[in-house]
């Protein structure tokens, strides 16, 4: 208490923050009740994606250091966690958006062009920044998305581009696992053979299962050999960099490796946090990807087959990035590879031990 | 598209709302993480505060008139759900806030002295506006709740406490309900003998249940008794009165009338949203309450014991606010006088006719 | 009271409801914890879902008769919102499955085999009765989605199918309302007239805005005639039949028109219900299609490119169900049509008189 | 696959599950549609409860071991996760429960005399395996509460009260807490320093505040007294024992010490856990008390002030529970005497490199 006594109006600065709710129609002398509602949700966006963003850098940065110190593992999933609370809340904004009618909308959609939600800087930097690629992008009017920027955003977001994104932060950190390989045990070799054994005994099991018939064998048979088939890729590293190249994969080989590791051991205090982290990731996609698909619902429901505001071709778009924009599609695919706990390799005691905590 | 074309960012004012988050922290030389946090949460508020007064604001417009056109229930009753579902979106702002810990927030909280939620302005005149009187609210600090504020804050407070508030409209509203005596139909009386008759009803089932013993008879008649005393009140005006002057109803007793009436004939097409703004008005009593519960909860947990950044007493402040604040409690208490279905007085049919379409 | 007393636990079958969570992996003699969130969160699932046929078999009954009576529309309204409460409730089932992990999933995904989602009778029931057609389904293993169910549910199924869905009903009732044509009012020829007029109106107002250059005023009356084109289609009743049957369309021409006065007179108070019931008819929609996309991801999650357990290709199958199966889409779509307020005809006056109610 | 293959429908024991909705009004001649609601939300309550107490108990018996592996606090922590999102998810079931209105509620309220919510047993065995105590609980009719239920369901509650709760296990586990007192560090002592410290230097600011005036300064020192003073029964074990036995403090002496520990050192790897799981135990009990608040509200928005089913005093019994019946409310308090981390006394190296992994 060294300092001056502050009040709540100026420390949250309300003077300001409430005194810039402008109605374009109001001021173009045809009020429209719903465009307040309309200026709020978006300032509560807005509000909300810087929140997300100064979290994201922090943890960016934690992530950019050579090593993680585990301290900073709590911390950077922590922060990990509050983005994916923030999302789940900004959600719920949508519920109130859709309090408005169409009709409403139309009374006040006019005067809104060519502004569009694909001109929020703050929302291409936190897809940029948790990942996403221009490449990986939907072309939006032909154009690459940054073009709809002023200049100077243009550039924040080109630097944002221009940096490693927290996917390969985290790739590079997966990459670097230490257990992957060392004198006492050779995780992949005896994953390899751990598949192998697996689906061989599968295959047995089904030829001796006397429930079935031979339609109902071969049929299981079929499934199983193409299960197995989509192991191959995975032990040999030059069919992964094709599939890679492909787009099928976008974790490097090692990386893929440090995640299998991770799901499949999860239960050693030193996999905890990782797999947490690994799981966020995946929470922070299905996030994005649930809103972005409950904003082009709301956007047909809205307008119909119309345009949109910034001459977007409406919810289409909306709809077919829903998908594209995915990030940590790897994550999600891994499940294919896991095994069941009573087929995986038991792990050496001393390095269970080395895994454990030093007291 | 007479006018001049726009651009998200500048419609937003995004530079000036993105330049307010400024960390009191970072600017005493040291920088809390959490700090960033804080102030978008309660800035997030304040902009959905200010969104609420602007329909309640619009409602109390058109409540305000002498007769409320029926086009105009129906642009209430929106603008009501309106201000439910922001409510129930800012309701889960606590479970961002409740992402910070304690001791996290202890990082920063010193340099807020004595800067307190109970400042907000907004805040206090929702609950104003919505009909929260000065005597029936916790004392705090000992000192009335508004002295606490910047002096021409004061006098925004005091001015809304001198204009009918909704719960006052609402009460003169019900109070012209039109059908509440006619030549055709007198609800008070039909309603009074249809309770007598029930309860005549209720008891001799009672004494002819052959399923109970005489202890559970008893047991059950004098539960019948202690009902049926409830509704004495409602049927002895000065009785009544008296029992408004010591708090326990705050209706008028014309308008407690209206609302029976459009509880018991809720399925009345006229009866439709009259009902509909009744619950609704409930929702946001409950929705109020809950926040308030849920506050006080993270206060607990956040602080403990300690005492607020504005010197009140803290969680426990909150906790005895929390049922005390609340405004429509009539509406909850009136259901104690509904009857079933099938006791409640039928309407005459040409009283019916005029409670429907004229098509 | 004439009935015999009722314990708590006996009143809700407690022993029979609890007793049937036998998990599989328990019965075969390798337990998995896991299988019992699995059961408990799919039984879950079937309560409601029956709930939800409950209510929906009474708004299909109220939606039967010829004249669905005032009276009728309130209560039809509120089972609707009470259908999509619970789709908003179950939605949240989700979050509980996704606490188990994939790793977890496997100890016991197996045994379950080849039990599948697909087969929940409950489900295609619900689809069937909101209105989804055989032929708009996605082909499912290449045979039609009711092979997969027992003999006896199959028939509850095409049972179903035959009687009219509350898609065919809403439509039959859309086309029946009263104030399309008549002696004073021509709804369709006016809106004609003032889509004409509002286009020519934009097209005026382009050419003469001097803020636009030459380029940007081509491009805004190029988006203007796109808009324009879309209308032909809904003044031609060929068009529009031909429309239809390509599926663009699935309401009936007079349905179309009904619905489109709806929405632009929604204010009128005999308007009010059907405006909220066709506006809960969509939310309906973007619940199921919200939760069949969360069903999509979280299989994703669960089980990588893995085939399902009843065999179906997993989450891809899920995901392009997802939009193919909506019901309502054309109440999205009319948005398409609704011109601003300032352009929509007024009504005359002895119209409205009969539009409103008779007091 | 080595089993029969088997089909959702038996699987999930549908013909049992969905054979079990009886409406009592029905069966009685006087069917009332809302009953149908009411039994199903019921029954998804108790279908919920029984997946609770699968895993709070699989929680007390990894809790049970004398000592708790590392790798199963992982499993402990993320079952009381699972419960944490189970009861967020029937807090929504509320929302479904209030679309039934009161007077639909009147139709068949008779008819489930005298059962009663205050009968579910597996309620009592959730607030009874957490901690809740006999002593610690609500009257209710005079009677013990487990006097409401029949014998077997009695015998249980016994049972389960003569066991150690999840919040004794959770006691005795933070007193076994290894490192409160070692050659290297004293927790105690060196805490009770730095609090000394910090009041010291906090006066001093105060004195020394050139912004603040006399009776502001004066005021600021009473506080930080009355701060102090809440210390000093920490530091004293008898005094704490004396406002232990007074119901102030619950949590054995040696277990604060515990807790504190962990909270003020959550950043040490060893302590991410731990601090994780108290964490949880705080969120239970939010969510527990949300839940009967919420419960509260809605039996008073029902019944008015009509006593309940069971011959409850209704929702003002109810409401007494809500604060009432929490169960971990020492760790809310603990936040009372948590100090800025500036202040909290450094670990020695090797203490923390104990407190981290062995890699």
């Amino acid at each position: 208490m060294k300092h001056a006594p502050v009040h709540y109006h100026d420390y949250l600065k309300l003077d300001s923050l409430l005194g810039i709710q402008q109605r374009r129609s109001e001021t173009l002398g045809q009020p429209a009740h719903d465009e307040m509602l309309f200026i709020t949700v978006h300032q509560a966006y807005e509000l909300w994606f810087k929140q997300i963003l100064f979290e994201l850098d922090s943890v960016l940065e934690l992530f950019g250091n050579q090593t993680v110190a585990e301290k900073d593992m709590a911390i950077a999933s922590a922060r990990i966690q509050r983005i994916i609370s923030i999302l789940r809340l900004v959600m719920g904004q949508i519920d109130v958006m859709e309090t408005m009618t169409p009709l409403d909308f139309l009374e006040f959609r006019d005067f809104l062009y060519p502004a569009s939600g694909f001109q929020s800087v703050q929302f291409r930097l936190l897809e940029t920044k948790l990942g996403l690629k221009e490449k990986d992008r939907l072309l939006y009017n032909q154009t690459p998305f940054y073009k709809h920027l002023p200049e100077h955003q243009q550039k924040l977001v080109l630097q944002a581009l221009a940096k490693d994104s927290l996917f390969e932060l985290v790739d590079k950190w997966l990459a670097r696992t230490p257990f992957l390989q060392n004198q006492e045990f050779d995780f992949w070799s005896s994953y390899q053979k751990a598949v192998k054994q697996m689906f061989a005994g599968d295959k047995e099991t089904v030829r001796n299962n006397s429930h079935l018939n031979a339609e109902a064998k071969a049929k299981n048979l079929e499934m199983i050999e193409a299960s197995e088939k989509t192991f191959h890729a995975l032990f040999n590293e030059s069919e992964y960099k094709k599939l890679q190249e492909e787009g099928h994969f976008h974790l490097s080989y090692r990386a893929f490796h440090g995640a299998l590791l991770i799901y499949l051991y999860r239960e050693q205090p030193i996999f905890h946090f990782p797999f947490q982290i690994l799981n966020s990731l995946m929470d922070i996609d299905e996030l994005l990807t649930q809103w972005r698909y409950r904003h082009a619902l709301m956007a047909h429901r809205m307008l119909g087959q119309k345009i949109g505001t910034g001459g977007s071709s409406g919810h289409t778009y909306l709809k077919q990035a829903t998908d594209k924009h995915k990030i940590f599609t790897d994550f999600f695919n891994l499940s294919t590879f896991l095994i069941p706990r009573s087929k995986v390799p038991p792990l050496p005691a001393n390095l269970q031990s080395k895994m454990n905590f030093n007291y």
